[in-house]
């Protein structure tokens, strides 16, 4: 078992972002060619490409692609000013962001693709900032799977030389971020250490990211995985069949509290119930330390048809009414630990999260 | 608002037991004809006839078939004795009550039949013996019939001049019973005194009985309906936005444990935790005097495929292992009462049920 069998969400392709299409997954494995910024934003929006830490990369690497057709443009107005440029870039970072509002990678990322560009501004040449971004995508993407690797071995410290049963929701691995992934990082690597019994997977509804990509990469790393529907996890957790849940993170606030996919709520408080560890499995990057607490945070909600409509066909009625946020906000109190790349944060998390925050601007 | 409106799950029809067939609905209205006992006995394998009471009187159709079967086969015989009448009709007993686990309305319509033919025995012909077990079935669904109106008047006295906002899961409604149903009639009973502001029905994974029936039910009935994801119930709770939780029941033993589908058990922790109050409705035919606790209710486990595979197309990896339960048991300590025809349960239920028990034996 190692990284390198774990799907691939993206990559660099002369000076095209090819996306490995998540909606079409695990029946089908197609590849999307994006050519601009804005066939990027559209995937972000699509959920073709998905995971705080995924579209964070494919963000920047959409600002790079940005840059690309800035340069170009640029060269076609023939003035000695770059206006056209930075407008174009300028337009693009507001649009990335506006794509999804939950996750806080995604914002994050497209700041500091603008910083580096206004930086470098006086000394390079449009094409010149089109090639530094693009090298700033790569390292950003690099740094993503050295995160990784560290959020992987902090958390599987925690379980050493213990066998365990995880239940996790949604997907937080390959598909997710650009190496083994965060949670299912974790897991995968206890996996390693021969120490996974059993990966409950929540089948995670409206999307199904946990039986359409979390079941199928972990049966692709050989790891065992039980699938279950969202509401069988409250029963395997009274059956005494969860040694631990660890999920993913979208924002996590000053204090600890965690916005992530729907659900991730209710599997806290039933894990609190049962008396379970509960982890959230995040790098550095999706603490927004301006946000005091969850109840600012901004929470997605999407398309009725996420719930209605599968695979093309209805499964409920036309007139229905439906409330379909994308995400929920679990208390920091619900919380057992926090696993990034710096270590594992304890209760009380707002002491942690601010010496994250100093180390983070030092 | 009436029960006249609401959806009709089975007819007798000249010798003939007509299921509206649930697997299709609400895309599309499809009707079959059971014209054997064996017939009846796939439909409730199926789930093309579902819900505890409904399964219970098909259950009792399916004798009366099987009576007409045996009294028709019992003639071709020719024998003055009736061993092959009483054989057919034991033999479709044990088959019937095999079909489904757990509902316990389902084994005591069958042992209710087999009772009625078997004091009959020496007065009757076959034929008339199926004739009498036709009355029974039919005397079952009027019993039904009240029983319902019962529990809709007990559950509505007790959220009287309140506006309410309902969570329900599965489906409980007209589908489910043979009129208003249990959960849902109380719930339908409130609506129809202008009280119901809201309604959050869970979709119900794998097989969507909240999507495909509830919401079809109440949207038809004019009630207002916001259809969630089993996973948003916990979040909509912790927004305020739910004042009580009615679920129906598969088996209630002595100690007011229950048994009902997969996902109540969560939903009673979440309802506990964000102290709102959690209702169960059922017919005093749903509770197992004979078991002391939940624990010894059997749970049936269906197959894989209700999970992995939706409409015809594959919605997991093929090779991934799949925990489908159908059911899960409700602790009686997370339930605030138990609404019957009888009355409304309070806790301790032990007392109030041994009582229940006495009343039914009288």
């Amino acid at each position: 078992v190692t990284a390198a069998a774990a799907a691939e969400a993206m990559r660099w392709e002369n000076g095209v972002l090819v996306l490995l299409d998540q909606t079409k997954l695990p029946t089908q494995i197609e590849y999307i060619r994006c050519d601009s910024f804005r066939r990027v934003a559209e995937a972000i929006k699509r959920l073709e490409v998905r995971g705080a830490p995924a579209i964070g990369i494919a963000a920047a690497y959409a600002m790079a692609l940005a840059a690309q057709e800035a340069a170009l443009f640029a060269k076609t107005k023939n003035t000695k000013d770059n206006d056209a440029f930075w407008d174009l870039l300028y337009s693009a970072a507001r649009e990335l962001k506006s794509t999804r509002p939950t996750a806080v990678n995604l914002s994050w990322a497209v700041t500091k693709m603008l910083t580096a560009a206004e930086t470098a501004k006086a000394a390079a040449t449009p094409d010149g900032l089109a090639a530094l971004l693009k090298k700033i995508a790569d390292d950003l993407a690099a740094t993503d799977r050295e995160v990784n690797k560290k959020i992987a071995a902090n958390g599987a410290a925690i379980f050493r030389n213990r066998k365990m049963s995880f239940l996790t929701h949604c997907n937080t691995g390959a598909l997710a971020t650009a190496a083994v992934g965060t949670a299912l990082g974790v897991i995968v690597a206890v996996g390693e250490q021969g120490n996974v019994v059993n990966v409950f997977v929540d089948e995670t509804r409206p999307l199904l990211q946990g039986a359409r990509l979390t079941a199928w990469e972990l049966s692709q790393l050989g790891i065992p995985v039980t699938l279950i529907t969202d509401n069988t996890a409250g029963w395997v957790m009274k059956q005494g069949k969860v040694d631990a849940v660890i999920v993913g993170a979208d924002r996590i606030a000053q204090n600890g509290d965690t916005a992530n996919k729907i659900g991730t709520y209710s599997l806290a408080v039933l894990a609190m119930e049962h008396k379970i560890p509960f982890y959230v499995a995040a790098p550095v990057s999706t603490f927004d330390f301006s946000l005091p607490s969850g109840g600012s945070i901004p929470i997605e909600e999407r398309a009725p048809e996420e719930v209605t409509v599968l695979n093309g066909k209805r499964i409920a009625p036309c007139d229905v009414r439906v409330y379909n946020p994308a995400f929920d906000i679990t208390p920091h109190d619900l919380i057992t630990g926090i696993i990034t790349e710096e270590g594992v944060l304890s209760p009380p998390f707002s002491a942690a999260i601010a010496q994250l925050k100093r180390k983070s601007e030092a």
